[in-house]
């Protein structure tokens, strides 16, 4: 739909969006996975050149999604059959997992707005390790492998004045654990996916990506380690649903959406600013952070020999 | 736009969108009170027949609100001023407010799910006075009036097994207030009025009101003491916020909107139970909570000789 | 130790309290069943006559008690071992439990003070039927069998004004529940047995017991309807604290210890209305609670045939 | 009494322990200012000497503790009073107050136990500025003077498996604030003093001060740049409640207290790890924070020419 930006942090949909009506797209490659008995949707998107990234308005990395639709169930044997997929893509991204990385979770986004709270809310239950073999050495765990993991919940800028890029720079380099692992809540284009979808990437987290404003990213070149990104899609824009109602409407008829395109968008002006989000997203949140930590508990505990 | 219905608990609103196009409703009596320096917007609506409560979708009653674009601002002195004048309405409402009326503040809604948040954020905070004046009598106070003031949060449905009004119901039999003030998140058409607008009615609550449902009902019939209502729009539902895209695009075009409107329905099927909320809603909540607490407070707060 | 009045809510230490260094009480009987590998400790204390009520200070009844210093560890399969045997130790007094008698669980306390925060944990996270029961039928369960399960959460009297006595005997007469389930924080003797002792008793609960006042209290004669109540020891007063250790230091020496009394009462003035507790009593409540949910859940949840 | 050692944070009841039928220690300075109608204390103790520091077990420097028996009292007129005395107080200790030194806030302790919440309570409310100045400049604010003030929740090291310290110590390096102003909540030894005293020190927070472990220290020496810390005492050791009422009741008969003191360690051995506090500690300390939060609010102010 021209000029109209589609917001979404997930990979998959902004290749999706850029697919509708077009060929396929060159530099990134994409993989799909379907487990049949557990409704679980894997989709592995690779973005390989600089055009792809540019054209997707995502940087080179490889993307992770885990679909589940029936995630926010309370359903808890199927909760760790999801977390234990989970934990098995955790692992295949995070660069060393067999030497026994130490690793800090970054739990990002802000604890009192329900929709932006996934990050502090996984990290306030993970199982934290790195005080006590520092303390006590790994002989008290009495396993050949004891992971060291930490974890930091930065708050948000309007609350502490500083950007968590800085803050997370400045512990990673006092306590230098081997990788970062970033939880964060993200916007989707469809409704579909809120509290449904897990992303997973290397790709690290870039604020404001392609203003060219590097300032604040969160990702290997800024914090001298691998960072690793968890995100679930909490909300919506408002603008993009309306948006995707139009160009169901209009589906085949291009030249005269693209002839309403502005008064569409003089339309809109009320509701910028506005996010659509499902009316049990406090539950959901809730159940999709212990998935998730759950899952980052299980990746991280390594196996005894 | 024909059998779409839009969805708001505003009899504000309900009229608006009645007379749109169309001439003056009869039955419904619309005076509107603009203060210049405090920007509060005060529009009393009375619906006085049976036919405009049908057309309107309504209860006969009278209908108070309160819009104060400015409301959600950090200013502790608005905030006074706003609550000064909710304080002034609710006494207009309230029957025998001059005769020291006992009342029971009722806080509807679910505090686990933050835009249902409302109305026991509200009740969290009242000034409670019936057990104080039951165990030492109202000379305790030294003062020659003293309100008798008590608060019931009920909870919701899912979590209590049980109708809130059949819980009002059997304690007001047991503890038998003179009136009861019900406060309750609202659903509004318009996302600018949103955690903005406080209305006020003496006709009380009626979940699925004009389905011929009364067993739910809060009122006086129900209660057998007077019901006033308090209540904020805090979402505007998914589906109405593209409805109204449509009708600004195609406004003058009547003819041409009836006939897409079944496939815009057909392309709304995904945001169906979805609603739309501004990102700094928990925040908002708790800003106009105390608002609405504080007038309370002040409105039955009965002046000494 | 003379006047000073030990205050517990156990009977299990209300009589441990008597019988120091006192031959056997009549009309009590007590029994004790310890399982080895759980390290789960069951007494049961039955008061029969009315003179042992009065020298305990607990009404007549059957008083279970459960004991299990681990019961605070994060060990999910042992929680589960434990709310196992105290749903086996609900249902033996639960009155009618299998002919599906419908159930009112009410969460007493302050959910803003952490201590007294235990009845409305517990309520938080219980499976509620009722309202599905009345809207579907029993037959939307597909089982022979379906508990009718209600919760109410009273609040106290400082935010409500009202008793919760009062409350919960309007919702009674109005939703005629079979059988009252009252969740509440008591207070201990034994700092030992803090959020580690749970106790179940069929007396229902008698705020203010033996001063003569029947007007709050919760049981069958007040409701109408059998009343089982579950508590956990929150908290310890000070004054007990100081109290059992004068008492540890002069065992032997009653004498010398009845004569430096008021001594030691005096000196303790500055702690009444103190209270002691673990460093851990957030996190600890919280697990209880869960606990405790998941007995209910089990003991509600009747077999199909 | 003794080897029993006197648990306080607090310099002015560490001063107080050793003078008890002592002389006057040598390298204390003490100076009291007693506001009759605000009924506020004033204590002004200088440890001036590494002597005087040994023996109180607080290190060198100025501590200014304010106590005012109706702090908790829901009064707001009172509250401004309050916090504006601790706002002259905060300024005349901050170096460099007059020149408009960046102040990064440090909320020490878990958010999740109400006794131990403090610090991040009081940083949830503050008015933050460094991210909007360095945004839009100080021209933004319209003021001749801003004060740069950022705030840090760090977490405690169970939940974060690194020490305070640390990662004070990275933000500090990557941000650069002039002063670090470092709240946490404190151990009293008189119940009379909890959430009714503040304390202030240039001292900083010495983690196990006296045992030779500085790693953890939060202090200038540490961190580089002026640190001040303000505490609240929230809880007292159950054993120091235990001790203090043998201590009264043993006033003048030193020689037999001694005697009897290994038995009452031994008789105290179940309270070892608990603690006392008031009945009402939750609401307390919200209001406590307020008083602080607005002050510090206050304090940092800057008046424009």
């Amino acid at each position: 739909m021209g000029s109209f930006k589609i917001r979404t942090d997930l990979a998959l949909e902004a290749r999706e969006s850029v697919e509708e009506g077009a060929e396929e797209l060159r530099g990134v490659i994409v993989e799909e996975d379907y487990h049949e008995d557990s409704e679980v949707r894997i989709t592995r998107v690779v973005i390989e050149s600089k055009n792809s990234a540019k054209v997707l308005g995502k940087p080179i990395g490889t993307y992770l999604t885990l679909e589940a639709p029936a995630m926010i169930l309370p359903d808890e044997d199927y909760h760790k059959e999801i977390s234990g997929e989970l934990a098995k893509q955790l692992r295949s991204v995070i660069p060393g997992i067999d030497k026994e990385p130490s690793v800090m979770v970054v739990g990002l986004g802000n604890r009192d707005v329900t929709a932006d709270s996934l990050g502090p809310n996984v990290v306030d239950n993970l199982v934290i390790t790195r005080h006590m073999v520092k303390e006590f050495g790994k002989a008290a765990y009495n396993q050949s492998h004891v992971p060291v993991i930490s974890a930091l919940i930065p708050g948000v800028m309007a609350k502490t004045g500083m950007e968590s890029a800085e803050i997370i720079k400045g512990v990673v380099e006092k306590t230098k654990p081997d990788v970062v692992l970033v939880v964060d809540a993200l916007a989707a284009r469809s409704t579909k996916r809120l509290n449904r979808t897990i992303q997973i990437t290397n790709a690290g987290i870039h604020p404001g990506s392609g203003v060219g404003n590097y300032r604040n990213s969160i990702t290997k070149e800024s914090l001298g380690v691998p960072v690793i990104a968890v995100g679930v899609p909490t909300v919506v824009d408002a603008a993009t649903i309306v948006n995707d109602v139009f160009r169901k409407m209009f589906a085949g008829m291009e030249s005269e959406l693209r002839e309403i395109q502005e008064e569409i968008q003089v339309s809109m002006g009320e509701i910028y600013n506005m996010y659509v989000t499902g009316k049990d997203v406090d539950y959901e949140i809730k159940q999709i952070s212990h998935i998730i930590c759950d899952a980052i508990n299980e990746a991280l505990e390594l196996q005894s020999e």
